[in-house]
């Protein structure tokens, strides 16, 4: 059974973003790419609800669940104000455009025992799998960004210090290409690619 | 349209396995879990490879793409044997009965440049998270393993430096609990459990 909701009238992606597999995959992992144009639509809260109850049922070591997110939806003006200044300019151009900005922490260790979290970036990195594919079920795309102020978010929102900014994320419907500047419409436009699977699945041994 | 080959005769999981969800999320996630109870069943190459592809086409920060894999199958008894050589003996007990462990490996840095991958095991979880699913569409349960043994597997790989291990995998179909040592039926009928979201998703501040 599948939570989508269809959306027939939406943009559909440019069929260069369709992934060029060598092996069949899964639809929703075919079709996900990373977009910069996005509707001006809003994203309801049982659909923001359903994606980051994705990441909630993700593994992670020891079920340590080190993920948290700061969620700033476009509707509140003040708080997605506050997370695009968190955006380095090249994502600003194209990602206040998006839904809803996702500021994405993972723990680094526990403040009682000290414990490290030494899989708390990939933990999170998993979670955040499952939403981008949850996200996609609902035809919401999402786009991970590396490139964040790190501290200037820890500082901003009080983050507390045993937990680490990692990535920001656009959520929104898809908008057209067209719209975009045009350097950023080539790259809407232009073909994903990937290394073979020779390049890194080693059978047996490295 | 799925990729999935169903196989009728299966195991079905433990009903306390499926997520116990608060919100509605796809399937291929709410009924994912970790298994410690694998049939003994081969892994099709044509699976394997499209479990692979479902990583592949991950995100990843710059498309850096730093995975890598190491695949030991069953079938390929040296193989198989060395990859267990590497678990911690909490997952050999059960881990050794699975089709497929797959050994993982995030690149920290780039040799030539010394660029750091800062993103590295970020990234190689999310693609781990994609490969999950995928599996898991082909019936095929994955558990992620935190214990390993890092150095040894650097050591007995010769894996080049610019990468490191992460975590292991073992792959396979489901197998009947009843056939696990008491404590670990246990474990495999015992619910699964998260934190709710209020927990660690901030609406607008943190």
């Amino acid at each position: 059974m599948s939570t989508a909701k269809k959306h027939p009238k939406a943009p559909t992606p440019p069929s260069s973003k369709l992934a060029a597999t060598d092996h069949p995959v899964h639809d929703l992992i075919a079709r996900r790419f990373s977009p910069r144009a996005f509707a001006n639509k809003p994203i309801d809260d049982a659909t923001l609800r359903s994606i980051f109850e994705a990441a909630r049922w993700a593994p992670s070591a020891f079920n340590a669940q080190p993920w948290s997110f700061i969620v700033a939806r476009r509707e509140d003006e003040t708080a997605f104000e506050k997370a695009s200044s968190m955006l380095m300019d090249g994502n600003k151009r194209w990602a206040t455009e998006a839904a809803a900005l996702v500021l994405v922490m993972a723990q680094t260790h526990d403040p009682e025992t000290g414990r490290n979290y030494s899989h708390g970036r990939h933990d999170v990195g998993l979670a955040t799998g499952f939403l981008l594919l949850q996200a996609l079920d609902h035809d919401v795309y999402a786009h991970p960004m590396a490139g964040i102020h790190r501290d200037k978010i820890a500082e901003a929102y009080g983050i507390p210090e045993h937990f680490e900014p990692i990535t920001a994320l656009a959520l929104g419907y898809l908008g057209e290409p067209a719209d975009l500047p045009d350097d950023l419409e080539e790259r809407e436009r232009a073909p994903r690619s990937r290394r073979p699977q020779d390049d890194f699945v080693h059978m047996g041994e490295w």
